[in-house]
């Protein structure tokens, strides 16, 4: 099994939103793709028989060790296509940031080259990052009905629906981008209409899953197409890129259906209640499968969330979601209808601190106040990360006097994700030449390399790469080619890139230990003290009880400003960087704390 | 069931560190305990029959919706004792803070009356806080052999060893505080020497179990003194407070022997390797299994980590701990041995970021390079919230080549705590008359009290209860008396309680949206500008990249003062508050954040 070069040194890669200063790396790199570009360039006959067989490039922009911003871009011929473009969630290593997208500079740099951007599903995972690379290449999309529907919304967000190029593919149905033949192929999914691709070129054939499970009772009738997986692999696939992310669990994933039949017997057991589920608005199936339980116990529908009732209403318009005529009802009319008539659909199974769940708990709804009278499904797992958040959600609720389904009380959750056999059976089927585990982090991708090994993979024809790793694949071999520039871009606000890691540092400082300013205003030619100093405190200290500290911090400063030599005192970054050092000694010496010191000297007349 | 009545009202908590807020309070709860000691100061005849039977109170202080800073304090008569003294770890919710412990206000007010602290067991939500509680109080302690060994430890740290009474205590043995008999029983759990306490008054024998489980055949040889608990359920117990950290896991917790076989097996596994270990520091009988499978396959032990180092050396030195002459070796000699001769004990079993552990991973531990040559094992499972940064280290481990055992990928840990069936167990033998779940959020509590309803305790016999509940007992009733103030101390460098919910809330804003501080320096008398406007942010935007709205914010502030009424000028508040509102409008409407606004105004003449 290879591992990649790049992992055992430092890490090569961009830093977050620092995209200025890799414009500098991104020629050199540059260079290769150009060497590309100028042979097309040159117009070389085509009956020119190559010596040597070209191979297919296959670059990770995102996806491998995170989980999240999935984004692979594969070359042949000079000729670029994108799969997925999608976003990461910030966790406490980015304090304030809304989102992180991949770094697009390498695909940017040769933005022609880029024939199309096809997409797996329509989770956020991704199709977030999407409309912020359309900005800056306006490529083709490609992707699903209902994929394609979320893409237009967030399209329609950013203004710039009319600007681009969407096409609907469907399964089994085989389309061109330039040079490479793909044929989107039906798989299992926590969210409807997701394929798999199968991408061909002169090279051969690779097979990239998206994201699935093998559900053979899914909620929307179609299983997984496995025969189209099993054709590839009898005409021969030369590799197999695939998800990950549940690669640490043995066995099969249960089926979605399983969990409606939870929701019957819990629907029924709380019969004389009011019932609140809580989950993923992108998952249609469960939300259909509460509309049925809703139907057979007689009980309306009202959906809370903003992300639920847009997903509900795109599901419904585009036919991927079910309602019987007056099932769902507004959230106006709940008073209308008594606890036991009712079921909630609503967003928060994360414990998300603004979601309407977390606000129920916390008695902060608008509409809905959590009673005995109440009986809280949470129909999801905590994504690793949350444990606390969704743990906070339950007890408040519970403190209300509400019943809480939650964790593996009951199957309320299944998910998304293959787990090892699933993993091994799409290996069987596709019989790939080379096997590149995707959608994970380190421990998932050894994981699923291990499981390509058990099912007799040559190890020298595994490979777990990373972000920033090229890989050139050819019949007779896999190697890593140059590196590309690839990296997290954050996004804060209207923000892109703005916010990096000298900035999110000082975030995190200031979370730690706040921060002290220190102002002077002095006269740069006698050296005079005009006005301050002035001591003000965020974040450190009560200031009400620390007078005495901050008054002798006053002193200091005085202190400071009066043994200054005064030939120097034109030097305000000399006077600042005395007057940090001195407060910070201080304030340190005092309290064992280390508040960010901010000195500003204004320069009087 | 009981619910306490507090629990659906808004919380009558203090906020935390704020000490001085809370004073007046205090005094109108203070009534109520100051009835109890003028009766006592009056002293009645004692021959004179009371009419109404005194009721033993019990207050808790701590560790109730929470997991963390145990301190419940029991008065009969006037008279207080309290058990156990912890602290809390912040989450992400206090950033920067060292520490949580309970606020004493309550303890200090009639600090005479405390008549000692009994500890059932030397981890630190049971000892933590203590030695903050004996500066305010200098009560007599109680511990057994191996606790007392651990808070000898804290109270040297704290330079205050000599000022203190300690008092060890044995199992079996009856010892007296004021009116108070004490017994301690033998129990097991994740460090050796823990007890529960039968604490007998006029009122009848609570029993605390402190943090227990049931293990039948521990490392140290001495099983749970069930039959004590049967004893006491024999002469009758008022009441049972019981550990409610596992009562969500069905059956019984695994013994603690069990890891010692996997252990045996792993090690013979990675028999060409050298052993990394990681586990919590109090785990002797963890270190101990450790240290044993080292002998039988002929390994030396090196301990990494401050904590590991120091408690392993007070286990030796109490005799808690075993290993054979030449076993353990310093730090220095690791070059003398080959991997395959070499176990390393380490902290860092929950990733946190300093430990031994996660430097190693990340390439940053002085003395220990990771390679294909290392087998890490993980012997702890990540605490809520945890999850996250564990994984990242398994991450980075596996990133280095070596192989990790990590969470349920085979029994190398075991929970120190007992699940539904001991808990039961000790309901049974002890057949309380009333019933209080403690240790534990809501959630916790909660399911122990339906364990409690399923073993037949009466429901108005099982309270709920909160920090800040005060319960008064007696053989007819148990009802809520009085509360208490209580709530979290901040403890953060020197400072207790310096930091509160407002220095905490700026924390908050600068990690989410940074800052930008804005300078005038303004003649008070003429209303002119005489140095300024100086701009600088911080943690906000790249300042480099974002000169341009750097400088529309300077003439913004220029225009603030400008346009200032000239006889309001001497308002600096005023001032401020108009540039606050003006700079702060401008960067969310150029950015879409919401910075700090820090406005300085110095008064020039």
């Amino acid at each position: 099994m290879q591992q990649n070069e790049k992992q055992n040194k430092p890490q090569a890669q961009k830093q977050p939103g620092q995209t200025k200063s890799t414009q500098q790396q991104k020629s050199a790199q540059g260079a290769n793709t150009s060497v590309i570009r100028s042979k097309k360039g040159a117009q070389q006959p085509k009956a020119q028989k190559r010596a040597k067989q070209d191979a297919l490039k296959v670059a990770f922009l995102g996806g491998l060790n995170e989980v999240g911003k999935n984004l692979t871009v594969y070359e042949y011929k000079g000729e670029r296509i994108a799969v997925d473009c999608g976003l990461a969630f910030p966790d406490a290593d980015a304090p304030g940031i809304d989102l992180i997208i991949p770094d697009f500079s390498w695909l940017e740099q040769n933005y022609e080259t880029l024939k199309g951007i096809i997409i797996t599903h329509g989770h956020e995972d991704h199709i977030g990052g999407l409309a912020y690379l359309l900005k800056r290449i306006n490529a083709p999309v490609y992707a699903t009905k209902l994929t394609l529907g979320l893409i237009r919304g967030k399209l329609k967000e950013h203004k710039m629906l009319d600007r681009v190029k969407l096409n609907e593919v469907r399964a089994r149905d085989t389309f061109q981008i330039g040079g490479f033949t793909i044929e989107p192929i039906h798989v299992n999914h926590s969210i409807p209409d997701a394929v798999a691709f199968a991408i061909t070129c002169g090279a051969g054939t690779v097979i990239q899953t998206g994201d699935f499970k093998i559900d053979t009772t899914p909620i929307d009738g179609d299983m997984i197409d496995l025969a189209r997986f099993a054709h590839y692999g009898k005409k021969g696939v030369l590799a197999l890129l695939s998800d990950s992310t549940n690669a640490e669990r043995a066995g099969f994933t249960m089926s979605e259906r399983k969990v409606g039949e939870s929701f019957e017997a819990l629907f029924r057991k709380a019969a004389n209640k009011r019932l609140i589920v809580a989950t993923f608005s992108s998952n249609v199936h469960r939300v259909q499968q509460i509309i049925d339980a809703a139907v057979s116990s007689g009980r309306k529908v009202a959906l809370m969330g903003r992300s639920m009732e847009n997903f509900v209403n795109i599901a419904l318009e585009l036919g991927y979601l079910r309602a019987p005529e007056g099932i769902l009802i507004p959230l106006e009319w709940l008073n209308r209808f008594t606890p036991e008539q009712l079921v909630i659909i609503t967003t928060g199974s994360q414990g998300e601190p603004m979601s309407a769940l977390t606000r129920m708990a916390f008695s902060d709804h608008r509409r809905v106040e959590i009673s005995p009278r109440d009986c809280v499904i949470i129909s999801a797992t905590p994504i690793p990360g949350n444990e606390k958040t969704v743990g906070r959600v339950v007890n408040e609720l519970l403190k209300l006097g509400a019943d809480v389904v939650y964790e593996k009380m009951y199957d309320v959750h299944v998910s998304g994700h293959a787990c090892a056999e699933e993993l091994k059976i799409l290996m069987g089927l596709t019989k790939p030449r080379y096997f590149i585990p995707v959608h994970g982090e380190q421990k998932h991708l050894m994981k699923h390399a291990q499981l390509a090994l058990s099912m007799g993979i040559d190890p020298n024809n595994i490979m777990i790469a990373d972000n920033g790793i090229m890989l050139e694949l050819t019949n007779r071999a896999m190697k890593v080619g140059e590196p590309v520039p690839a990296g997290s871009v954050y996004v804060d606000g209207y923000g892109v890139g703005d916010v990096g890691s000298a900035v999110i540092r000082d975030r995190k400082h200031l979370a730690q230990e706040g921060m002290v300013i220190v102002t002077v205003c002095v006269d740069t030619h006698t050296g005079q003290l005009l006005a301050g100093p002035d001591i003000q405190s965020k974040g450190f200290v009560y200031v009400k009880e620390s007078g005495d500290l901050l008054e002798e911090a006053r002193q200091h400063a005085i202190a400071v400003v009066e043994n200054f030599p005064a030939r120097s005192k034109r030097d305000t970054n000399a006077l600042k960087g005395k007057l940090r050092e001195d407060i910070s000694g201080l304030m340190y010496q005092r309290t064992r704390r280390s508040p960010l010191i901010v000195p500003v000297v204004l320069e009087g007349a």
